[in-house]
């Protein structure tokens, strides 16, 4: 699909993550005008690394939008807005249930609201997870599967989604939904696990120290960021996303232990260890679980192109030259 | 069912509600020590009328559970909690969209993790809406219906729900769901729609002015309050409710005309007009409306009992001699 949205007004919120800085780059590409907001908070996935290459070329403001004064005025006049911004890890949905909801779940009220108001007609990507569904009941995950999250961050990213598609039923907001997969490459947070796994994977083998897998047997599918990018881009020019959920996902599907694999491979060596899940892990794990992307394939063209094995590698190039921005 | 929770520490939230108060009124009589909190806010269902008759049996907290403070010690040691503090407006919850998620969402995740630290063991039955399932895709409305909510309070009250099966499912809390139909009877608010319709009805019939019907074909089914307190106390000793969510509901499906000439002629006297839909609440009407409660009644042998006729009679009773302290 051809995008284009030169000289449009474009949001960006988490956009100095790994996906949102990625959509920037390609915005400043086609000579969108891009404003990136992010809080960088130390525990989320913000790094102004991120930006480096383009950061003469967009707006960046650091604000946190749980905070009213954070979305006064920034959705104003903008006509897509990439609605990445949010808490991802887990583990921190569990012992800080209320930041979760706050950020998830509250912030979105606040910048839906500001939208309708201000900017009616905007077109919003909204960054939900296959988190919603918790433990499949069957492979591969589709849009029709039963929703039942296994975590706080699921129940809140949830009603994110709701929220979006309310707005979109109720005022008319071209609002629609990707649910992802594992997202991963350049950008991502290594330092600990809380936005992927891989992160804390890839930053054990560069430092030639053991990663631990927990479990290793169960299968995932993975998304490398520039299709995942691809994905926002497609939904936010066509008219058949609104309204929309979409999975995305992969045929690729590996177990945890295969992609260990893979990157000791890639690398030219290291290790892991298998390891048992620790007990507050267990209690929010689901399983296997990979998805049906039949949906946005058919309805927007979009379908991964990078192998993992290619996006591996190009994920440890990166951070072989980059690793002290991250870490 | 027999019910008998004498001694038991017990916990209302929205104590001073039509729901919570019934319950109140029960669980004094079978002397359990019972404490209600309740925010008395204006524009909800508490009013401490409700509960004069048992005034001086039990704790009433005027508290509001947003206020962490509010929440601090009150559940310490508590076996049962009837959680029906809520905004139950739909079309407030789109005016005040983040009023509607403090209470409905944000107040819960309090509440349940209060409750985890601090009673752990304790029943918690949470009041619920059909509201949840949007405008129904088939009748009566069961338990496997898809939910999708049509306004900002069915959103929240879905998270709400979420939340009480996570603590369940994550920390053992042995917490379950109730997602009511139209409720009434005595003690409800009749001062505007907020709570129910059939409340502002009552009120205009009694005052001898005309009531307004909108739309008027749409099939309810409906709930006298002793009925839904029934429901409550039947899932609170019973171990088969934990991590369950039921709906309640009525065999007894009238259209909104029905109800009003039922109202006139028992009232022997009085008139309403149909209307067309006000815009904002045409947006998020649901249309035809009525719940399957086989799931409650093999699980727990609940049934509604009171007829919709005899139902509102006492209703009506009610609010010819009380008027003045509900308007």
């Amino acid at each position: 699909m051809h995008v284009n949205l030169a000289d449009k007004r474009v949001l960006i919120t988490g956009g100095a993550g790994l996906i949102g800085s990625a959509i920037a780059m390609r915005l400043v590409g086609m000579k969108a005008d891009v404003t990136v907001v992010d809080a960088l908070l130390p525990q989320h996935g913000g790094n102004r690394r991120n930006l480096q290459d383009v950061a003469d070329h967009i707006k960046m403001i650091v604000a946190d939008l749980r905070d009213p004064a954070g979305v006064d005025g920034l959705v104003d006049g903008v006509d897509v807005v990439f609605n990445l911004a949010g808490q991802s890890s887990h583990l921190d949905s569990m012992t800080d249930p209320l930041a979760d909801l706050d950020i998830n779940s509250r912030a979105q009220v606040g910048i839906l609201e500001a939208l309708r108001r201000a900017s009616p007609l905007a077109k919003v990507i909204f960054a939900s997870t296959r988190q919603v569904y918790g433990r499949p009941r069957y492979l591969p995950v589709d849009e029709a599967h039963p929703v039942h999250p296994v975590d706080v961050n699921g129940i809140n990213k949830l009603s994110g989604e709701w929220f979006h598609r309310l707005y979109h039923e109720v005022y008319g907001l071209q609002t629609s939904v990707l649910r992802l997969t594992n997202t991963y490459g350049p950008g991502m947070r290594i330092v600990d696990a809380r936005q992927t796994f891989l992160g804390v994977w890839i930053l054990h083998l560069l430092r030639g120290e053991p990663f631990e897998i927990w479990g290793g047997a169960q299968l995932r599918d993975f998304n490398y960021v520039e299709d995942v990018a691809d994905a926002f881009l497609a939904a936010a020019v066509s008219d058949k996303a609104d309204g929309r959920v979409f999975n995305l996902g992969s045929r690729e599907v590996v177990s945890l232990r295969q992609v260990g694999e893979m990157l000791v491979d890639l690398n030219g060596g290291g290790r892991f260890e298998i390891r048992d899940f620790p007990e507050e892990r267990r209690r929010i794990d689901i399983g296997d679980c990979h998805c049906d992307f039949a949906a946005i394939e058919t309805t927007l063209g979009w379908q991964p192109r990078m192998s993992l094995r290619n996006g591996l590698q190009r994920t440890l190039e990166y951070y072989r030259h980059n690793m002290g921005h991250y870490a």
